[in-house]
């Protein structure tokens, strides 16, 4: 099968034709890909950003979305030809007090598709049955392929925070991340503040619905955000130092500020602030299976849409390029079937 | 009346005789002081160290208990001759968003006693009737004040961290706050790990029930905590850069850090370990009037009790001495009358 | 002053003039009534059918809106020419545990609008000020009034039961209350289904955008509920012992019945299946005034209507029989100013 | 291997020897059973009692605890000699919302052992690994078997219904379920309040350390409790009618009435006051992986224990004459190797 390699690290991904990835174990079911979203994690994991390294060489890619072709022995809730999902978390170990509780997402012996393991950036993908999300019918597969990251990233964000009829939310960056959440937090009834620097994505989040749009680039974000009442809460998903503090200055008192963006540095927090405000600084990563099912009916129900640009696969190295000059709004999906 | 009072900034407290303190309207009670604990708050209010200054002149004191001597004409739940604590929160407008939610202490129109108004270092103080908390039968002036504040505060900061049966709290320093949060934690059932740099303080928390104790002068307190399981809450009461950093590399996933501490500086947070293991940090400031019953309640129980050292008021300077010098264990008591 | 009194149950209410109110204390305001609506409480109060009794003679009504004439001497946050409502919850001890946590409709030392205080069939009210509703701008008084109950009622039950994107909310009952419920849980994001008898309440909810309706009428709602996923959500408006169980019938597992209906007759409970099933039933009575706050906010916002018919108040008798033979869909307002 | 067998509905179990069970798939492990305790749904089993019926013939018991003996090829985190229990919950499907949200317990395809599957009156039993409880190092058998039903039942009750230091807690029956409830409600910190119509059992609450008894023999349990200030919470383990509406009266407002007993009758709600006061009534059964390895920690803290009397299991047709005669207290545990 084709598929985009990384051999190493900050290197140029390598189109090879490899062999088909075969049946682990009797959970697994093999995956045809139809289309795969790219996600600023797979730059992040090509480059070897982060202190945990991938494996070597990899496959990236974990929002593959395609037809499932073939299925382990114990798999009984899907069959050939359904229509799914490999999600970022691969699989868990489902007995931590983390998977206990329904929050797989924090397990510590968790795989992760297209770092720990290989992903959707290829004709095929062995996935856990257990983990991967059944897409509704009469979803496109290029359009849906983003909600299995940005989407349920952001969703568990605003849920997280609270976001509800009686609540502000403001979404700090309107980007791949940020339009989503800013559709999750009016789907929940919520008041909503979008803020970047760039015209055109506050042109977007005003079409997208936002109340109140803020220009990091021209204010005080934090005090203009005051103004109109303060947020009970802020979906952070471009976390600069800056916008971090405006962030932070943007809260009503008990306020929730929810981080979903992995940068490498740290964010000075103002605790005396903190502690006066009872404010709350919370992490945030991807969602549940239970929270990726609730995205995906939000999207069957034509609630949620990504703005998706559609390129072919060999195209990656140029994306991963724009990615990084930040010249990408909304999502860049790669059609691979 | 006699007072201690704060004339100027970082100067010695002066002993004056004042008029006697007046209703001011008709939810004011006059309360004839007995006893008041001295808090690292009045050494900061003294100090005048925090961006909002308070009134000077000043009288400190938010541990005040006494009698009631008069009531105001709308008071109907409080008589003469009612044993009462005045609190740091003073008033609240008992409208806005925070009031109306149980949330006062989040009021952003509150007055604090002993700082924007005056405190309980005097004979007598004026205090509003709806703030003040009833002190149970049996429980001694001296041995109550300090659940006032050093009680209510890490009270509310253990409850808010969710402290029960099921979880583990790790309480960073074992000073007058910290060994009545580890009391509040073990009467919540948690299993309780205690961190301080003094030998007396650790033996302080063995005493009490710590489950483990663990030396932050001898070991690394994350790493140690991880090997004991880590903690589901840290409740932190002297922060500084270090303990802050490693009270969140105690955590488990998805746990939470508890900040009950005013420093005046800033806190790095490691961002990328705060989403990846879903870590929440949060202020908590003082306790509402619902948390201060509740507290009180526990120390009528005989469940909470405050290591107390009982003064005469005379002896405030030397007091604020020895508490700068980082020499006093648990709380002085200022015996009034 | 013109007002409508019930000077014994179940006769006719009279015509009266009487003396105007006047403040009882400093915390009340005088307000001048421009309309009030006609609530199935205004029925039952003037029956006396509950076990507490009314005052009597009594000036009914609980959803009187109008304008501040005079206030009293502790009012500050409120002056001659606001626009303000008067709901149910006339005023509460703000002490009590129930108040001090943000439960003030639980105050056992509460006063109602209408029942055991005079209420707003009148030309003129006297109000706490600390528990009326400020009117945002650009909200009618008669269509805004029935949010003082039928709004601030609904909006708490809906609040309650936890309506959300991710929850199927069926509301059973589709009159006054019912039309309103519908609308809050949809602004949460829920998806609706909405119950009645009667096939003018099902198209009313067709076109306020519920995504399945259900006829009680022609098919065990329990069942039909249940092959469509099942609610995670009941609103029970309109209680009867058949609707009672159809309600709990149409529950998934983990499922929330709330009531807000107020039947003097019991109703069994099937406790195996109530255990089996995981299930809660929740009484839930009107809202708080932070509850009211936010039902006028989604008001003022243009997200949630009331169905209105405005009458004059010499009408009340002749709405009143209209209301017990079943006859109004949605609610009566009576112009007063 | 020997094993005692219900063959039919309302007749004596049989004494059987049969084929020991196999592993049925990759992730079963066979048990070699030590001890197992009597609970009274093994009764209710034994005679048909509910509406869905148990497989027949039926091997009961969802108590027995023992050592693993053979592990399916799944099976990684359980070896050869691990001592462990196998509780009521024989198996879930891992994949339904219930499942996904950490409430395994309500999962519609869940099996049950000792009903849908053979149970540990036997020898040997088949378990699913990823359900079965590890019993921590210095818990003897037949003390720690109750854990696995009883424990974890009441546990779960209490947790759910928010027992805490601010909580006042009654228990209704302090019997096989209740003795265990009333420790888990001091545990959590709770003010405890027990109620019992027999002296020797409310003998046992006092010995426990229950603040107050109740007898409801000679008292009105309501009205007595609310004499006492009230229940946030009741644990309602031995529902009848009149026990059920005297913990219903026993509430404060806001309250919450938890119930863990299977009574085949419907139980009259005074909707009214349900309403009026903000009450909750929640059914609650047994408890899911997590309440079991919280419930198992707690034994191993040596905070709970169960009042256990050990018999040989030739005994269970006697021991089953004398539940039904209700002349058992604590549990009855059989010591089967």
């Amino acid at each position: 099968m084709k598929a985009m390699v990384v051999e190493k690290f900050r290197a140029p991904l390598v189109r090879k034709d490899l062999p088909e990835p075969q049946l682990r174990n009797p959970n697994d079911v093999i995956v045809k890909v139809v289309a795969c979203g790219v996600c600023h994690t797979d730059l992040h994991a090509a480059h070897g950003d982060w202190p945990v390294k991938p494996k070597l060489p990899l496959i990236p890619g974990h929002e593959g979305v395609g037809v499932i072709e073939k299925v382990g022995k114990l798999v009984t809730h899907l069959k050939t030809g359904d229509r799914v999902g490999v999600p970022w978390l691969h699989s868990a170990d489902g007995l931590c007090p983390s998977c206990l509780a329904g929050w797989e997402t924090l397990c510590p012996n968790q795989q992760m598709t297209g770092y720990s393991v290989d992903g959707s950036y290829a004709e095929k993908v062995v996935a856990d049955a257990r983990y991967v999300g059944r897409i509704p019918e009469g979803l496109d597969f290029a359009e849906v392929s983003p909600h299995f990251c940005a989407g349920v990233t952001t969703y568990k964000a605003v849920k997280l925070g609270g976001a509800a009829p009686d609540k502000t939310v403001l979404i700090s960056g309107i980007g791949g991340l940020g339009h989503m959440a800013l559709q999750y937090a009016k789907v929940a009834g919520a008041r909503t503040i979008a803020v970047d620097v760039e015209e055109h994505a506050l042109a977007l989040a005003k079409n997208l619905g936002a109340d109140e749009v803020l220009s990091a680039r021209s204010q005080d974000v934090g005090k203009a955000a005051q103004k109109l009442g303060g947020a009970d809460v802020v979906v952070a998903t471009a976390v600069s130092t800056g916008s971090f503090r405006s962030s932070f200055d943007a809260l009503k008192p008990g306020g929730k500020l929810v981080i979903v963006g992995l940068p490498p540095e740290e964010m000075p927090v103002p605790v005396f602030d903190l502690v006066l405000k009872g404010i709350s600084i919370i992490g945030s990563i991807v969602g549940t299976r239970k929270d990726l099912d609730e995205t995906l009916d939000l999207a069957a129900r034509g609630l949620v849409k990504c703005n998706v640009k559609v390129e072919p696969m060999d195209a990656v190295n140029d994306i991963f390029d724009r990615m990084e000059a930040g010249k990408i709004d909304g999502r860049v999906v790669m059609q691979i079937a």
